[in-house]
């Protein structure tokens, strides 16, 4: 397994011209914040933090995380003004505003994406402001703990993370943050460590690093149904694990099992799905025989982590309502890039017969007003009658008979569907794709590429 | 309601004439059974017993029962030799052996079905040999309660049920028997008295006329599960309404508050079921738009307490093997006659997706042998993968598609079928009839009716 590790690790870790290039880049920014701010007579001091920072940074990460610290007497309001004025200045033309619990400034520069995050310089961790504000102490503790032994360490369960597809917190993957990563193997003591531990994982598990509570009921209670609680060392009210998903938990649990009994580099490096063509795409629909739909629409350059979410929640009140009415969904999923998005739902069962079962109340509770509905009813087919639970039953026609016609009509009411995705449908920026008209969206390379995967959908470690 | 009740009396109490009828069909059978008795030189009193001998006879009704009480010295063998032979010699031609927990002889006599029934004449009920035995105390317990005006009152009761179509403690109907009403009718005074009452019942509402038990727990827990406990005056380990099923319990309670909202003689007299003809039949099929199927067979003459209950057997078992399969129920019934018998399936979803999921274990549990058997499997379609409630999941290529030929292959398993229902399949003396072919088995006039109910099954008084 070492050996294997260490292959692993030589394909990951930076070369000194990777660090070169990062620090002269980080450099150049840092030096532009302090010139900028001196130029408009602002006091704020740079602060890179995050993996760049802490030795904890992959060859193929191209994020940098700076922050621009204030001063804790400065009103919110003049923090956010100063601080994105000198942000929007460094970024020049290619900088974009962003908004997490704050504004910040996302630039282009020599190939890195970095972030122009403004916070407030607070010392006691326990005053903190806002979350931005905590970020700078994260990057404290860690650099306390990380030797370049356990940085070696934190990087190939990052890497390891990404193999299996967990990587990242943020809304499209709800998976595992650097951060994240870092405390878990600061916690184990190395990638191997955490992986016999993670393997024995039950949801709703408590890892309290730096032990504030004294037992892990309050922390039960504080992060209920969370299934991956990592007390926050800085900041003990806070699940650094929150993002991560029931999913995405059990892959990384699995992945960890599967890993032991066979340590592959495949966990770390996955195949791609095959690429797919129209012509198989038609192929994979005639073999699975399921109706798949796909709703596609544009939207005005919305974040990752504003649409993902918006897109699940289109996602979830489609599949309530289809199955509410008798339909079948097998699968469903979402994707966007900046400009489109598209919810995919593969109806199983798409066609229902006329007739249709109404269940009523169950003896002894009463009955009156379902039979004062149905038994006049001029939808009623058979019935009442009592089953042999003791429920009162009606048979109707059933209005719905046809799944796509139901999804076309759930869509154009739009229902708890996701604010964006409400608005492009009402302002009919949208289509529903069916069968074989999704062809028509595969020029988008990425969506062609996520539908790839959805279709030969399976664990990465098993391509 | 008084007068209502009255015209409902006027047409169901057996007039001067009736009684004179019956009376000489009795005293013609006992006076037989004496004389045959005295010419075997065997020692055994006839003794009518059942609605007949307490003034609570439905005009309608045809059926007798005459006990033969035996010495309880005699040995058990030897008073079913005995009481058969005279049984049989009273009958003559038309008599038939039946076996309920003992053997008895049913005849034909003047338009009337006498039951001629040996048993022991034991004077403590407590020391009931068999539940034969238990009737000539239920004789004398309803005979020394009923006044005639009671008697009148049981005389609604028992047409209200009928009415309803929950009269009778046969497997066909699971309902209420004779003596249950005249329980029923003690107990709480008068028709409408016990309508108010039920009206008010809850499955597991015990009645204890005798005031056996001090409490309801120990009835509760000695008639677990039976919707309805009325305890035996004559034996207390036995509830009288032990036939009762949920269905036919709620049908009674709802009956009684509809009839209190509204009471009209339909409860009593409700309509048939409109005629089938074989066009209607292919009418209704169609308008329903479900795949109705009919597993007829013939059996050998039967009783219907024989047959009904492996018939539902059978029908539970199609049932539960095709809905794993996949495919969806409807509703289904069971019907027989003296020759016949059918198993009606109605299929609402029929057809299903080569495609379809199978659910593997939950983490935290072990999936090493989910993920062994279908990672490689030459049926998978995609996966594993990991659902978002962090199950391991796989979709594979679905081995039958299509309902019908499902239920062929359950039929030709059989497995959990009703004995007889079982050997008439191995001896292929069946058929599987399918939508329109249904039209083939219309030619049985009972068959035709049962279809007609089952199609537009609603409760009789709604009709």
């Amino acid at each position: 397994m070492v050996a294997m590790l260490n292959r692993v690790l030589r394909r990951i870790k930076p070369t000194s011209s990777d660090m070169q290039r990062l620090e002269r880049v980080v450099t150049q920014v840092m030096n532009k914040v302090r010139r900028v701010a001196r130029s408009r007579k602002v006091k704020t001091e740079p602060m890179l933090v995050g993996s760049a920072a802490r030795g904890t940074w992959l060859r193929s990460e191209r994020e940098l995380d700076i922050f621009l610290l204030f001063d804790p007497e400065m009103p919110r309001a003049e923090l956010e003004r100063q601080g994105l004025a000198i942000a929007r200045e460094v970024a020049g033309p290619s900088g974009r505003e962003h908004y997490a619990e704050h504004p910040y400034v996302r630039m282009e520069f020599e190939g890195f994406q970095v972030d122009l995050v403004p916070c407030y310089r607070i010392d006691d961790p326990r005053k903190l402001k806002s979350a931005v504000d905590r970020t700078p102490h994260h990057q404290r503790y860690v650099q306390q703990r990380l030797t370049p032994q356990l940085a070696d360490q934190v990087l190939l369960t990052k890497q390891f993370l990404r193999g299996i597809g967990v990587y990242g917190a943020e809304a499209r993957i709800q998976g595992f943050s650097g951060y994240l990563s870092e405390l878990l193997v600061i916690h184990y003591g190395s990638f191997q460590q955490l992986v016999e531990n993670a393997a024995r994982w039950k949801p709703g598990i408590v890892i309290d690093i730096e032990r504030v509570y004294p037992s892990e009921a309050e922390p039960r209670v504080l992060f209920e149904r969370q299934p991956l609680v990592v007390v926050d060392p800085v900041d003990p009210k806070r699940n650094v694990a929150a993002a991560v998903s029931m999913r995405s938990f059990a892959i990384f649990v699995l992945a960890c099992r599967e890993f032991l009994k066979e340590p592959r580099e495949q966990f770390f490096f996955p195949n791609s799905p095959p690429s797919l063509t129209q012509a198989s795409l038609l192929n994979q629909l005639k073999r699975r025989g399921t109706t798949l739909c796909c709703l596609w629409f544009r939207h005005n350059d919305l974040p990752e982590d504003v649409i993902y979410p918006q897109l699940r929640k289109t996602e979830r009140s489609i599949s309530n309502e289809v199955v509410q009415a008798g339909f079948e969904i097998l699968r469903s999923d979402v994707w966007a890039d900046s400009r489109n998005a598209a919810v995919l739902v593969e109806l199983s069962i798409s066609r229902l017969p006329p007739v249709q079962i109404r269940p009523g109340p169950q003896i002894p509770v009463d009955a009156t007003d379902f039979l004062r509905e149905y038994s006049g009813s001029r939808r009623r087919l058979a019935g009442p009658y009592v089953d042999e639970a003791g429920r009162v039953v009606c048979e109707v026609r059933r209005v719905e008979t046809d799944g796509v016609r139901c999804l076309k009509r759930v869509i154009s009411e739009h229902r708890g569907f996701g604010k964006h995705v409400a608005e492009s449908i009402e302002a009919g920026r949208y289509r529903l794709l069916v069968g074989r008209e999704i062809t028509k969206a595969m020029r988008n390379r990425s969506f062609r590429e996520f539908l790839a995967d959805y279709l030969d959908k399976r664990l990465p470690w098993y391509r």
